[in-house]
């Protein structure tokens, strides 16, 4: 098995044009890319004892600090503040309440501190009652137009170039990839398919009690949310949605381990994402200590964005 | 459009060997057939002015009823009864205990008019933290084995071919079909990929409240449902699962009324299939009133199994 792996992966290396691979050419040629290359070719080599099947071929993406910069803030708190602002004149009682007040002061300090509870109180004063549509109307919007704080670039220009391919090579191999993020179901899936190619019902957020507006013409936005997509419930919704488990896994974060966990019990391969390129992107562990731990105990491959990405975003940086 | 329309039926009607049509073949040649190909041609025909691009080709059957047969009983409750039997002999108390002594006593009286609240609580007992996975194959097994008590044939034989050919017509059409059923989310996905062609993740059902085993390895069954996909709840859970309106939609009762209005409110096909055909099938409509009413108000497109199916189940019958 590992020799046909070697095999594919000597012809995969040796398709290349002036010396320059044809796949996965933003990941260094090392350690890292190799792994992938050669998971890949054991489970989609026919004869191989460890094929699998297409229609097992299922591959999840984490989204915030997998596919695109998660620091300083997740992208779609940005999106709430701007609504928060927006929608401020028909709400002068926010100028006194917390955590209002904060974003409408721009209370850096305060905001920096927000936890889950409030960020979900801010989406639900902004965003309850709007359909689906139109808030993945809102986030497309947003995506395609908004600056990173610090990067002055889109969060479109901010996706990860290495990350872009790796979604097409597993594509190209048949894998149904799903994105499976604690970010808003909603959210992400206004700008999936422009800006990864996935078709919104390969989206998995976290998701809300909606309604059904009265005239059957649209889901409404509930104010609470039904599941908060992250840690066991990645895997449990992984199996709601999909209904089997991953083949490969790609995640950065501690709210990930559930989902590698559940994936490298399968045989799967998991990647996690290191951001360790302070000078490029930034260099952070926090929130990421127990799965880099998980990753070292249990053998699952760690990719470095200093050592294994040979660029980082999808603009030239 | 509509000689757009007109023009691809003639094309399409054209294409027969020996006079008999290639597609939806199963289908009398008559308004109900010719309402489908003229849909379909008008949606995927570029140039026409109902052009829909392939992206947003969501096409959502209800399954029970819709696909195969549902009388005398819903096939999930036979397997439920098989499990209660194959179990009791670890459970002495349901001798006394209803809904489970009815079930072991064949007290076909009570059985048939038992709710949905006892039968969630028959299949709590049975299958409450079974692993999906196990769930699958118990659902899958018995699909493929027992016997439907009235036609003395399996219950994959009596899945109705026409609906069968429908698929497969939207299929390459480029349609994404999805199962939107009120059975059991682990029920369908035990057979939906070698019945109906279907994929896990293209299977939205009721769904429980599971929960993530300690080793990481399995999702196990809760003992309560999360969602009951009936009425209001299948259109929110065709957005949670697929994040846009189907443009086609097929069902049969009242529980498909909700996804069936959200479809035709977005220009999609609305297609229900009476059941009038006490010959070949079951002649029936309670439960379905509604539906009917709404069709008939609405204009929506009713298949009549007696007029319109030229054959109704995949075996000869």
């Amino acid at each position: 098995m590992r020799l046909v792996g070697v095999l594919i992966t000597y012809v995969l290396l040796s398709a290349c044009v002036d010396g320059k691979p044809q796949v996965l050419s933003s990941w260094v040629e090392g350690a890292t890319r190799s792994a992938i290359i050669d998971f890949v070719a054991e489970v989609t080599t026919e004869g191989s004892p460890h094929f699998v099947p297409v229609v097992d071929r299922i591959a999840v993406f984490d989204h915030d600090g997998t596919l695109w910069a998660e620091r300083p803030e997740y992208f779609q708190f940005l999106m709430i503040y701007e609504q928060v602002r927006a929608q401020a004149a028909d709400h002068p009682e926010w100028r006194e309440e917390q955590p209002f007040k904060a974003v409408l002061g721009n209370d850096t300090a305060y905001l920096d501190g927000l936890d889950y509870a409030a960020a979900r109180q801010l989406s639900a004063a902004v965003s309850g009652g709007m359909t689906t549509t139109d808030y993945m109307a809102l986030s497309h919007d947003f995506a395609t137009r908004s600056l990173h704080p610090e990067f002055n670039a889109r969060y479109a220009d901010l996706r990860y170039q290495p990350m872009l391919e790796l979604l097409e090579y597993l594509e190209g191999h048949r894998f149904r990839v799903f994105i499976v993020s604690g970010g808003d179901m909603g959210f992400i899936r206004g700008f999936s398919e422009p800006l990864y190619g996935i078709p919104r019902d390969r989206v998995i957020g976290s998701s809300r009690s909606n309604m059904f507006a009265d005239d059957s013409s649209s889901i409404l936005r509930g104010k609470k949310y039904a599941s908060m997509n992250v840690g066991a419930n990645k895997a449990l919704n992984i199996d709601l949605h999909i209904g089997r488990p991953p083949v490969f896994a790609v995640g950065n974060s501690d709210g990930d381990l559930a989902m590698l966990a559940y994936t490298a019990s399968h045989d799967g391969f998991v990647l996690l994402l290191s951001h360790d390129d302070d000078e490029r992107e930034y260099g952070y562990t926090d929130g990421a200590e127990v799965a880099l731990q998980a990753a070292h105990e249990e053998g699952w491959t760690v990719a470095s964005m200093h050592d294994d990405f040979e660029r980082i975003f999808v603009q030239t940086n």
